[in-house]
């Protein structure tokens, strides 16, 4: 027996996790979506998928949203690199929104909280996950955010003016949310402001930050592919 | 005799530099200064060095700010990477302004075009430092200056709200000014808004922006060096 054993027992909510993979690879100049891109010899998408089956987490049911036109070749990296992680493949729509939305229509329960997760930030510590679930349990919404390591201005018609950098958060994910209430912000039509979920659901409910992490990359250009490389080989997360 | 003999002759201000390198090194869990940690085998200051040293640029004097206590190690440095770059050293003081203050006060000239570096960005592409001399030469003050990737929020009472990232920019070095504009700024008071030179600058000068790069990156933490050694190894800038 350790003192840790007389502490309250936390009731935890089910969870769920929606990977949202819906890149073409135009932007990283490769010859395959980024999702797919080999990451320490494996598709950055196992990477990630694996950051979400941590037992830790207790993730129920992982769904994976793909352009129906990539199923094919996630199945076939999925016999080559013998991945056996249970997982849901869910069709993604014309937009990260939609995609969303399909990714909510197929999770396997109403009640709980879920996470929503950029499919090409392979590198999530698991004590980040674990703070967006548990905040969003208590508060309904949470996401992992960073205080930007530079300064940030705003453009004005003159040119530019500071803005207060300890105000600011850079947002990551996951996003956590109720999954009864991010139903309901994908009720609402889509906005063009809609850049995250965070923007989805804030109309309905605030949105609290957690700490997120600098090494929480999202794979967007080639060199953070680099920058990924070297973190595995120097500093993995855990 | 090419097309491009027949072009206005545009008249180019004397250029200058002065490279900020305060850093002690608490925030690596380094054993020395992040400007004299070794990326691909030399101190990141010797990268910042060679970029302003670079003949295309014409910059007429280097100057570099650094701690006193730092004087010995850099010249130790000097001779071990045999530098021979010419550049003069200056004592930087107890803040980012004081240091800046000092370096301003040993140029050798005050007619022209200043840019205000930071020490520990090694990669900064020589375009975009062209850029930024050039944007100052026409408009007073420019400096270099990325769309962040992410999404960005303000804290709220109740959490936070969505900016609009298009409108935002996070900012980089060089910052480059006319000398007499950027002295003019540094003889007003010291005040704890002051995370730059551009915010020291803009209440009396707009500030213009210019393409700053995503490999620009500043050293800061491990997971940076990291990604300098990649970016160095895979696709250096020019």
């Amino acid at each position: 027996m350790t003192s840790a054993d007389t502490s309250p027992t936390v009731f935890s909510a089910p969870r769920f996790a929606i990977l949202v993979a819906g890149g073409s690879g135009s932007r990283m100049g490769a010859d395959r979506p980024k999702q797919f891109l080999l990451l320490a010899g494996e598709p950055v998408l196992l990477h990630t998928l694996r950051r979400f089956a941590d037992p830790a987490l207790g993730v129920q049911q992982c769904v994976l949203v793909l352009p129906p036109d990539q199923f094919e070749t996630w199945q076939q990296l999925c016999a080559e690199h013998a991945i056996t992680l249970p997982h849901t493949v869910v069709a993604g729509g014309a937009t990260r929104w939609a995609s969303v939305r399909n990714g909510l229509a197929a999770l396997s329960s109403p009640e709980g909280v879920v996470a929503v997760h950029d499919g090409v930030r392979p590198l999530t510590p698991v004590s980040v996950i674990v703070a967006a679930y548990q905040a969003a349990q208590a508060h309904g919404a949470a996401i992992a955010a960073v205080v930007p390591k530079d300064s940030v201005r705003s453009l004005s018609q003159q040119g530019s003016y500071a803005l207060d950098r300890s105000r600011l958060r850079l947002v990551q994910t996951p996003q956590c949310f109720e999954i009864g209430l991010l139903r309901r912000a994908y009720q609402l039509p889509e906005l063009p402001t809609f850049t995250d979920d965070a923007s989805v659901v804030e109309d309905l409910h605030p949105i609290q930050l957690v700490a997120g992490d600098y090494r929480n990359l999202k794979i967007t250009t080639p060199e953070d592919l680099l920058l990924a490389e070297a973190i595995l080989a120097n500093s993995p997360p855990q």
